[in-house]
C-alpha cells in the first residue's frame, strides 16, 4: 500500500541519508596534515593536534545520533507536502554547515584568546539543526503529516524534549561566555545523553482507546 | 510493470541525487576557517564570513530546490534513451559545478571592485543549470519521452516557464553590469519563487478529452 | 528470481555508483577560487581559468560515460565472485583517482614548459579505468559469470573495442610526447565517440541458434 | 517477510555503504597538485609524489575490502538494536577517519626523521577500524544479533581471526618503532591476505546436528 505520499517520504529520507553520510564524511577533510619544518617533530604535532581529533568525535557522533533519529522519526510521517519537503532542506542545510564550527573548534580550542568565541560559535553550529529539526516536527504535527494512531501524550513528550534540547544549546552558548569549558562540556553531555536509545513511539490501541 | 525505460529512469533518477546531494554538502568547504593572527579577533573574523554564509544558504536553497524539482518532473519521464542520458549528464555538471560561482561570490562580495564581476559570474552560474534542464526538458517534450496522456496545455506552461526563467537568470547578469545588488536581488528573488511549491501535473482525463 | 549472485551484483553496482556520482562531485574542488590582489582583475583572473573549465567539463563527461556504461554493462553479468568484486574496486581506484590528473591538466595546461608533463599524465590518468574495466570484462568473460546466451560475436566486439580505447590511450600519451595538443585531441576525440550511444547487447535466439 | 528489525538492518547497510564511498573517494583530495616553480619540473615532481600514490591505493584496497567485508557479513545479523546501531557509527568513524592518516603517511614516507612517525601513525589508523569491527562483532555474538543457525565452529574462527588481525597492527605499530618499513610490510602485507576470498559462512544443518 506504498501510495505517492509514501513515495515522497522516501525520498526526502534518502536524499537526507546521503546528505547525513556525506556530512560526516567529510568532517575528516577539516583536519590537515600539519608542516614540520625545523624543530618540533611530527609526533609532536600530531599530538597537538588534539582538539581537532576531540572535535572531529564529537561531530561525528553527533551527525550519526541524527541519522540515527531522523531514520527512525521518519517512520512516524504519514505523508508529505512540499513544505515539509523545503524545512527538511533546511534541517540539512544545518546539518551540512556542522564541518565548519567544528573545525573553528578544532582549531582554535588551544588558543585562550579565541577558544570562547569557538566554543561560543560551535554551541550556535549545534542549535542549528536543533532548532530545524524542530520546525521540521512542529509543522508535521500541525498539518497533520503524522500517521494517524500516534498517542497525544507520545507526541507531547517529543515535543518538549526538542525545546528542551534547543534550551540546552542555548544555555550553552551563554554558559561559553562565562567558561568556554562549561559550554563544551554541556555539549559533549548532550551527545552523551542522545547516545541512549530514543524513545519508542506509542500507538493507540486499534479500538480507539488512548494507550498512555 | 516497471519495463527496462523504467528502469533507465529510475538509474539516472538514483545518480543524480547522489550528484546533488554530494555537491549541496560539498558548498560548506567553500567556507574555510579564518586564520587569526594579531589585532582582529576570530568573533570579528567569524562575522565578517557573512557573505560566504549568506551564499551558502543561497545556493543550498538552490540546489535543494532542483532536487525536489528534478525528482518531481522525472515522474513525467515514461523513458529514456542515450540522449537524453548524456543530456542529464550536461545538467549534472552545471548542478555540480555550482559550488564554483558560490565560492568566489563569497569571498569577493565584499570587495566593490570585484563585487561586480563576481555578481555576474553567480548569475552565470544560475543560468547554466536552468539552461541544462530545459535542453533536457525540450529534448523529452520532442522525442517524446514523456508519459503519454499530459496536458498539452501543462506542457505549454512548463516550457514557458523554463523560458523565463533562463531569460530572468540573463536579465539578472546584465542588471550586475548596472548594480551587483540588483543582479543578486533577482537571483534571491527567483530562488524564493522557487520556494513555492511547483505547478502539479495535469493528466489528460481517460476518455481522451482535454482536461484543460 | 533475484538469487545471491544477483545481489552480489546489486551491492557492487550500488557501490560503484556511490564512487561515480563522488567522483564526479569532486572534480569542482581542484578550481580553487582565484586570489586578486593588484592589478588583474577578478573578470581578468576567471577568464585566464579556461583550462580548467575544459579539464572539468572533459572528465565530468569521462566518468558521466563510464558510469552510464557501467550501468549498461552490468546487465550482462549473471553472478560476481569475489576475484570480480576485487577487480571491480580496482576499477574504482582508477575512476576516483581522475580528479588528480584533472587538477595537474588543468594547472599545467597554460605553461608551456610543463604542458607536455600535464598531457602524458592524463592520458595516462584516462588508460587508467580504461584498462581497469578491461580486466573486469575480460576476467568476467574468462570465468562464466555473463548471461549464458550473449552473442559471442558481440562479446568479440567488445572486447576488440576495449583493446582498441586501451590502444588510443597509449597513443595519446606517446602523441603527446611529440605535441601535447595532439595529444589531448585525441583524447578529446575519443570521449566525443564514447558520447555516442554504446552498441546493444546481441543475444542467441532462444532455440540455441546464432543470432550473429 | 522483512520485519522492522531487517529494515533497521538495511538503513545501517545503505548509511555505511555511503561512508565507505565517500571516503574511499575522498581519498584522492589528499594528493595536492605540486607546485613548480624553477629548476624542478613537472614530471620530476609528479614522481616524487610515489609514496601519496602507494598510500592512495594502499588506503583504498583496505576501505574496499572493508566495504566487501561488511557487507557480506551484514548478512550474519539477524537483527539490529541502538547499540549495535551506535558501534557501527564508531566503527565508521574509524574509517572516515582513514583519509588522514593516509595523506600524513604520504607527505613524510620520504622524510626520513619522520618516515617512523608516519608509519606508527598508519598502523593506528588501521588498528582503529578492526578494533571498531570487532566491537561490533563482539556486541552482536554477545546480544544475541546472529542469525540463529550459525555454527558455533565458524564464529569462533572469525572471532579469532579479528583478534590476531588487531594483534597484528598492533605488532605493526611496535615493529615500526624498529623500522618504519617492517611495520609497513605487515601493513601490507596484511591487506593482501585481506584481499583473498573471504571464510564462507557456515550454517548449522536443519535437523539441528552441527555441520562442523
Amino acid at each position: 500500500m506504498r501510495d505517492e505520499h509514501d513515495s515522497a517520504i522516501h525520498r526526502i529520507e534518502a536524499f537526507s541519508d546521503g546528505v547525513f553520510a556525506i556530512a560526516i564524511t567529510l568532517l575528516i577533510l577539516e583536519i590537515g596534515v600539519p608542516a614540520v619544518s625545523g624543530n618540533p617533530t611530527l609526533k609532536h604535532e600530531l599530538l597537538r593536534l588534539w582538539p581537532k581529533y576531540a572535535a572531529y568525535a564529537l561531530s561525528f557522533a553527533m551527525i550519526g545520533i541524527y541519522w540515527a533519529n531522523h531514520n527512525s522519526l521518519f517512520r512516524l510521517f504519514a505523508r508529505a507536502d512540499h513544505t515539509f519537503l523545503m524545512l527538511n532542506v533546511f534541517f540539512l542545510l544545518a546539518i551540512a554547515f556542522l564541518p565548519f564550527p567544528t573545525a573553528v573548534l578544532g582549531d582554535y580550542l588551544r588558543d585562550s584568546d579565541q577558544r570562547q568565541t569557538a566554543a561560543i560559535f560551535y554551541a550556535i553550529g549545534l542549535l542549528l539543526p536543533a532548532s530545524g529539526w524542530f520546525a521540521v516536527w512542529v509543522y508535521a504535527l500541525r498539518s497533520g503529516l503524522l500517521v494517524p494512531n500516534l498517542d497525544p501524550h507520545y507526541l507531547a513528550i517529543m515535543t518538549w524534549q526538542y525545546v528542551i534540547s534547543i534550551a540546552l544549546y542555548v544555555t550553552a552558548a551563554f554558559a561559553a561566555l562565562q567558561s568556554p569549558w562549561l559550554g563544551l562540556a554541556i555539549c559533549v553531555g548532550l551527545t552523551m545523553l542522545y547516545l541512549l536509545p530514543p524513545r519508542q513511539p506509542v500507538y493507540l490501541s486499534g479500538n480507539g482507546s488512548s494507550a498512555s
